[in-house]
C-alpha cells in the first residue's frame, strides 16, 4: 500500500511525546499502519486542508475550533493522552457526529493504586520514621516499636470515588479481606455490589473506616468537599490517603487534623505543584508526602501506546473503541482536574 | 462444677504473659473452663506432684525433664506460645505418648506478610527517601522522581519458604497478578501448584525474580545459605526482602550486594538484635531497615489466645488440635530459630 | 409534587410486562417517581402530542418513525427490555441527539451461564443417561459407570464471544482452575488478558479445548460460521455447548458431528422454536437439549426493573446510564439476533 | 545401586491395583526407586522375615497383627489407597513408633465436588426431566419451563462437613457469590472463617439454606443423624445433595420428604450398593440418582500415584508426609465409612 493510502493520524500529544507513550516496536507498528503528521497542539489549526480532511485520528488534546472540526470530515476519534479533559474543542459537535473522544488515563490506575496501598501500609506501620530512627541508632525493637501499629488485613476501608483507580485499588486489596465501603454518587449501587464493595454515604465512609482512600476526580461539584468536618468525623488514628487531586480537599484543614493527632495522612498531590519550599506540610509529623509521582511511571506511559493501537484497530474495523475511556456528553463539561504540564 | 474438677493448665508462657496473649474476655473464659496454675518456666519442675499429675495442658515452653514428664500422666498438649521450638523437653517421649506439642506462630504470618509487602512497595517506589527529600525541599516531581520506580503488579516474584508466612504473603499478592515462583524443599511440588505458585529451584527463584522474599526458618541445614553467589545471581535492580531470620543470610555479603548497587534490600531481622550502634547497615543507601517489628503487634498476640482456646476445646472433646501448628517428630530437632527474649 | 410534574415514561415493553420486570415494591417506586403512560408497541406513534413531547423515557422497543422521534423533544433514553435490537427506529438520529438506547440483557448472563456450566458438567459425567439407567435398574456402579467421565477442573476451555454472558461464565469457572481461551473479534486482546483468559483464534479455541462454549450473538457477519469443519477440528470427545443463538451454527453439521461420536453437545437454542415434533435432535444420543430456558427465570426479569430504575436515576441527575448496556452506533445495525416473542 | 539396596515397598493395594493408581511413567519411577514386593492383603502376614524387616512402606490396608508389626523394624508409613480406615492394625503402636498411616482420599474431593455442583444445578434447573420431555416432544419453551427454576448464584448454601471434599466444593462455589454456612463439629470456627464460610449449627445450616450439601464421613457418633426432623426444618423447595455416605441419613425419611414435595434431592450413595432393583428411590420424582460414581474417575485414581510418590520422597529425605492425609490417633477409631469393594 502506498504511504498516501494509509489512514492519517495527527499527532500533537504534548506534554507527552510519541517516544514516551510508544515503545520502539509499537511506534514502528503505528508508522507502518498510519501516516503520521506531527505538529504542536497549537499547530493543528494551521495544518493543510487536505491533512485536516483526511485525518482519521488525533493523538493529543489540541484546541479545535468549530471551523477546524468542520473541515475534518474523516475524523473518527480523538485520543487524549494527557488524560484530563479540558474545554478546548466543541464536544457537542464531536458527539453528534459520532466522533469518539477517549482518554488513556487507565494506565495510571495500577501504579497509583500501588502507591496508595504502600502509603496505607506505611502509615499503619510507621515505616519511614522507623527507618530514620534506625539510621540514627534510636530504633525501638520488637513490640516496643509497634505501639501504634495496625493491620490492613481485616480493616474497615473506605474508598471515595470508584472509577478505574478505585477499582484498581480494590483489586489490590483482594488479599486483605477488608470490609470496604465506597462512596461514588456517579455510580449505581448495584455496580458497587457487583465489585464486592458496599455502597455507602460519604459520612459512613469517613466515620467508619480505618483507612480512607480518596481517588475521586475534581468536578464542578466537589471542589474542596472534604474539609474540617469530614476529618473530625473520622475514627481516631485512622489514615487518610489522597491520591487523585488536591482540589477535592481543604488542605489546611487536612493538615490541622493531622497536626492535632486525630488522624494520619499521606498525599501524592498538593495545592500547588511544585510546592513552596516553606510549605508547612513539609515538616508535618504524621504526614507522608509524595511529589505527584504516583502514576508517572515509564511502564504506564508505554501502556498508552498499546491502548491507542488497540482502539485504532477496532475503529479501523468499524467497531467502537473499548480500551480507552470515552468522554461522556453528560460529564465532559463537569471535569475540573487540571491537566499536567509535565510527564 | 467445683473449681477442682476443672481441667488443670500450667501456665509458664514467658516471655509472653497471659495478659499479652488473651483479651480480657478470653482470659475470663480460660479461667472459667480451666484451673490455671501460674509459674515460671523454671518453676514447672518444682510444682507439687498432684499438679503435675493432673495437668492436661501446658501453656509455654518450660524445660521438662524425662522424670517430670513421667509424672504428668494427664498431659495432652504443650502450647508453645513463644513459637520457636527449643530442645528442652523429651520430644520423642511426648510424641510416643501422643502428647501434642503445638506452636502458635501462625498469628505472626499476616502482620509479617503485610510488612514484607510494604517493604517491597517501598523499595519499588523509593518512598522513604522521597519523603525525606520532600521534608528537605529537594523532592523531584512527577516522572523525574520515578527513574528507578517499578511495579509489583505483573512482576516476577520469588518466595523462599512456603510455610504459614509464605502462604500469607502469597495471599496478599493475589490482587497483583504476579508470576510467583517458590523454593521450599520441605514441600511436595503439588502443594505449591495447588496454591497457585510455581515450584522452582533456589537458583531459578533468585535469578528470575524482580522481588525475592525470604521467609524460611533457620534449620540445621540452611544457615547462611544465601551468600554472595546468590545475590550476584539476582537480576540487576531486583529487591531482596528478608523477613524470617538473619541466620539464613550471609549478612555482610548482602550488604555488599546492596552497596554495589546490584540489588536493593529490606530486612526486619539482623545478625545481632539489638544491633551495634555503629553497624554499617544503619547508613547503607538502598537498604530499608525494620527493628524486628514485623510480627510483634498486639493484635497478633491476642490471636494466640483464640488459638489456644479453640484447640483446648477440640482436645477436651477428644479431637486433635487443628488451629495451632503441631511440631513434627521429623523436623523438631532441625529447627534453629533463636527464641525471642522479648515480645 | 403534582403527578403532572413527574417525568413521563412511555411503557410498551412487550413481550415483557411491567409486572414481569418489576417487583411490586419496584413498581411502586417507579410509579411514585414517574408518570407512566402505558400503550402497545404499535400505539406509541398514536400517542397525544403532549405525551410524546414530554416523554423522558421509553420502556420497550416500539417502532419509532423519524417524525415521531422529532416530536419527542424531551426523550433521553430508550430502555429496550426485550434486549435484542431490531431496526425499527432511527438510531443515527437518536445517537446524534444524545439519546441513549440501552438493553437490559445483562440480567440473563448469570442464569444462562449457570445452565451452560450445568450442561458442561452433565456432558462430562453423563448425568441424564445415568439417572435414566438408574430408574430402569440398569445403572453401572462406581468406576464402571465412569468410562467416559471427565473433569472440568483443570480442563482446556474455549469460549466464543466474551460479552456479558462470556464474562459471567468465566466468573463461574473461577473455582475450576481451567485454562481458558477466548475468541472474540470485537474485543482488544488486552481486555481478555485483564479478565484472566487467553485471546485466541477461532481455530485455536475449537481445536485445543475440552469444552467449547458458544455465547456469541448473531451478527451480519457470523451467521452459520460454525460448521462441519469447525466440529471436525475439535478434540475427540470434546463437549460443545451452544447458549446464544442457533443462527451461528450449521445445526445439521453439529448433529452429524455428535451422531458420529466425535463430540458431545448441548444446546439451549434451536433453528426453529418451537421445534418440529419429529426433529431428529430429539432422539440424538450424546446431545443434551433445553428448550430456550436458559435465561428466562423470573429472578432475571425482576432484575431488569432494578437496572431501569438505577439508570433512570442516573439520567435524572444528569449522568449517563451505566447499568444497562448501550447500543453502539457502530454495531447496532449488525445485530441479527431474533427478538423473543415470548418471555 | 543394586536393586537390593533400594528401599522396600510392600504392595497390597486391593481393591486398587498398581496399574490403577499409577500411570505407566509413575510406575516406572516407583520401580526405579524402590524394590516392590507385591502380595495380597492377606499375604502380608506370611511374607519372609527379611522382607518384613526391611519394608519401609506399605501400599494398601492389609491386616497387620501386633506380631507382624513388631517384625517391621524399618516401617515408616502405611499408604492406605482404599482410603477408608478400618480397624485391622494396631494403630496405637503405629503412632507410638512414629509410623505414619496416611490415606489418599483427597484425590476424590474434586471429582465428587464437581458432581455435587452438577447435581445442585440439575435440581435447580430440572435438567433431566426437561431433556426427557424434549425427547418426547413435550418440552416447555422459555419461561414456561422455568416455573421452579432457581439460581445458585447468590443463594444460601449449607455444607455439612468441611474436610477435603467440603473445601473442594467451596472452591468450586467461589464464582457463585453464595452465602455459605458450614456445620463441622470437628473444626474450630476460625478455620471455617479463614475459608470464607460462616460457622453454623446444624439447625441453622438446614433451616436457612437453599442448597444443602452433605459431605461428612460416617463416624461412630453421626450415623443416621439426618432424619425426618432435619428434612422438615429445611426451606420449602430447597435441594438436599448427599455425597459422602448414606449412613449419615435416615434414607426412608429423606425419600418421604422428597415425595411430599417439601424438598428435592440428589444422592450418589445408597443404603445398599448395589441397590435392590425394586427400591422405591428408583421411581421417585424430584430425586436425582447417581450410582456411587462421584469419585471413581480414572484421573482421580492416577493422582493417588502422584501423592504416594511425593510423600515417599519426603519421608525418604527425613521429612514428614504432607500430601496424603494422616490418620489421627484421636479419630481413627471413630471412623465408620465402609471401605469400597470395587473401584
Amino acid at each position: 500500500m502506498s504511504d498516501n493510502a494509509l489512514p492519517l493520524v495527527i499527532s500533537a500529544p504534548e506534554p507527552r511525546t510519541l517516544d514516551l507513550i510508544f515503545t520502539q516496536p509499537q511506534l514502528a507498528r503505528l508508522r507502518s499502519k498510519y501516516r503520521i503528521v506531527e505538529t504542536t497542539a497549537d499547530g493543528v489549526a494551521n495544518l493543510p486542508a487536505d491533512v485536516l480532511a483526511q485525518a482519521r485520528y488525533i493523538v493529543g488534546q489540541p484546541p479545535i475550533s468549530p471551523d477546524t472540526l468542520d473541515q475534518m470530515k474523516a475524523l473518527r476519534c480523538v485520543f487524549n493522552v494527557e488524560t484530563n479533559l479540558i474545554n478546548n474543542m466543541p464536544y457537542e459537535t464531536l458527539f453528534a457526529r459520532g466522533i469518539h473522544v477517549v482518554t488513556t488515563g487507565l494506565v495510571f490506575a495500577e501504579p497509583v493504586a500501588e502507591l496508595g496501598l504502600a502509603m496505607a501500609l506505611n502509615l499503619a506501620r510507621n515505616i519511614v520514621d522507623a527507618d530514620l530512627a534506625f539510621r540514627q541508632g534510636r530504633e525501638l525493637w520488637g513490640g516496643d516499636g509497634n505501639l501504634t501499629a495496625r493491620l490492613l488485613s481485616g480493616a474497615d476501608v473506605g474508598i471515595i470515588g470508584f472509577g478505574d483507580l478505585g477499582r484498581a485499588l480494590n483489586r489490590l486489596l483482594s488479599g486483605f479481606r477488608t470490609r470496604t465501603k465506597v462512596f461514588d454518587p456517579w455510580l449505581p449501587p448495584s455496580i458497587l455490589i457487583d465489585n464486592g464493595v458496599e455502597p455507602a454515604s460519604l459520612d459512613a465512609v469517613l466515620s467508619t473506616s480505618d483507612f480512607v482512600f480518596v481517588v475521586a476526580s475534581v468536578t464542578s461539584e466537589n471542589q474542596g468537599f472534604l474539609g474540617a468536618d469530614a476529618f473530625a468525623s473520622m475514627r481516631k488514628g485512622a489514615a487518610f490517603i489522597l491520591l487523585s487531586r488536591a482540589g477535592v480537599v481543604d488542605f489546611p484543614a487536612l493538615m490541622a487534623a493531622v497536626k492535632s493527632g486525630h488522624i494520619v495522612a499521606a498525599s501524592d498531590v498538593f495545592p500547588e505543584e511544585p510546592l513552596a519550599s516553606d510549605h508547612p506540610v513539609r515538616a508535618l509529623p504524621g504526614f507522608l508526602r509524595s511529589a505527584h509521582r504516583a502514576g508517572a511511571l515509564d511502564i504506564a506511559f508505554k501502556r498508552m501506546g498499546d491502548m491507542v493501537l488497540e482502539d485504532m484497530d477496532l475503529i479501523d474495523r468499524g467497531l467502537p473503541p473499548l480500551r480507552s475511556k470515552r468522554a461522556e456528553r453528560e460529564t465532559v463539561s463537569r471535569m475540573r482536574s487540571k491537566p499536567a504540564d509535565r510527564n
